[in-house]
């Protein structure tokens, strides 16, 4: 099952179901975020109109109208769980090693995601603008100390998310210990959210194993997998989870997907594909994105829509 | 005018005025964050409930049924504007100093911040609970880029916040560079937002001059006075909008409070005060807090209310 939010003119826009070509859909009444919060009620009535749909129902999908999934939410925790990307990191910044055997995650903002076609308002091109394709997870209210296992059991949607990053600022705000607030600013999501088993065999072990193909300006730029995370969704969630009770419709991210075999699949963040550059050949080529550079991501076989961006002076 | 959200079964609670003697109220329609949204039209009508207050109309304040002035925000972002704090901690654990000279700032969980009177629930004594006593702004919408002059308007209510903090586990979030989530649960928050005109004097330059009354377990523990902020709220709000508009709700906090005459004030958390004892006699004699303490804190003249907290296990 598919489910994307349509512009109602209201913050949180509208839900629907959509059909498997994306072609059409049928209103489920309500927003996504009430149906996080009532998911064991709403999930039967939603599975309802994804066989109507299957039945050749539904009304035509204006796909210019979709925002995110979640256009706001209450809780955005982006993770780093791709072991490869923070090594190339610490090699090409010579960088101490971040000594943890715990997930990294962080507490992003999350009153705003940016609707999948939507420009990317930025203040400066000083500011080092990049993009991070990712994949997400969107779980319903999970109780404070929940193991990995009973973690899994919470997660209902998966989603993919373009995390704006801008890499001037991240090193001086991580230096202080702090984390990010203005190296990070809205993130923006493809416009489908994918419940787990409609992925198939493409959702094992609570990992999105699938390319996430990147193009900057129309060239190819990478395609790295979402398989190699060093924590599964289902571990991240855990993790989250240790002193607080996670309210429904927390989104959380898997951090920049990166694989071992960079050199032939790429990256999905110009930072990471600057950082091979450094270690290849002692500087970075490639320059972070100037207001007018254009960017798309999408996963093999296009399940969560395409982000499609533009990048713009604020 | 000193505004309050009562309980009355919704997530958001309802919106009241509250008498200057804290016993009586007028119920305002809608909630504290449907006024940000719209404060330049609604605050007429808040101030005309006050004067109805004043000529001695209102019903009986239930102060048992008040929640957190904002019982869930959609952005929380936490600062550490209290130089003599950080030195304090830095030389007790021998740390490097943080160099930067901008404001320290992390984004925090703002889903829910627990109720005046509520018990803290959280899963183990043994992760260092501790308060944190600290004053904190409401903003309406927040244009990116404002400067600290012009982000002195959108500060519209000043709030007083208990910021729980888990002691054990903060160090080891810090040192990855990604912040706090495990380490920082949810903030309860003092019943009564404050306009800043009702501050009079103790509104001056962005900062709260006012000593912040702190008694853990019936014993006084500190008096820190809000006065010492390296930078005033107002440039924590214009830091905070850099790249980013600030949705209208935004809470911004002052980080824990802090003074220079720490020996005679005190402070307005544990690991400040075992950071004393720890340079002053080489360890610590104060335990972190244990199921069953309290919690009480309160401004001087008691105009936000009292946080009046037990920790409980979850």
């Amino acid at each position: 099952m598919r489910l994307a939010t349509i512009d109602n003119g209201t913050p949180d826009g509208a839900l629907i179901v959509v059909s498997s070509d994306a072609e059409r859909c049928l209103q489920a009444g309500g927003t996504l975020q009430q149906a996080m919060e009532g998911w064991p009620q709403v999930e039967p009535a939603l599975r309802s109109l994804a066989g109507r749909l299957n039945d050749g129902e539904g009304e035509e999908l204006d796909h210019g109208r979709l925002l995110a999934p979640l256009p706001r939410a209450w809780q955005w925790l982006d993770g780093s769980a791709f072991p490869q990307h923070g090594e190339l990191m610490q090699q090409a910044f010579n960088l101490p090693p971040i000594e943890t055997d715990r997930p990294l995650m962080y507490q992003g903002l999350s009153d705003r995601f940016l609707a999948p076609r939507a420009d990317a308002p930025l203040p400066s091109e000083a500011d080092g603008i990049d993009f991070e394709g990712e994949y997400g997870v969107i779980t319903d209210a999970v109780p404070m100390g929940v193991t990995p296992e009973q973690a899994m059991a919470h997660i209902h949607l998966v989603v993919l998310i373009n995390d704006w990053s801008l890499r001037t600022i991240a090193p001086v705000e991580m230096k202080t210990g702090f984390g990010w607030v203005q190296a990070k600013p809205a993130c923006a999501a493809a416009p489908f959210a994918v419940t787990p088993e409609q992925l198939g065999e493409a959702w094992s072990g609570g990992r999105v194993h699938l390319p996430l193909h990147v193009t900057l300006n129309g060239q190819w730029f990478g395609s790295p997998n979402g398989r190699e995370m060093a924590f599964g969704f289902h571990d991240l969630v855990a993790h989250a989870a240790r002193t607080r009770d996670l309210v429904a419709g927390t989104i959380i991210g898997s951090g920049t997907v990166s694989n071992a075999d960079y050199g032939t699949v790429g990256s999905a963040c110009l930072s990471e594909r600057r950082a091979i550059e450094m270690i290849e050949s002692g500087a970075p080529q490639t320059p972070f994105m100037r207001f007018g550079d254009h960017i798309r991501i999408e996963a093999e076989g296009g399940i969560f829509g395409a982000i499609d961006q533009t990048v713009v002076g604020a």
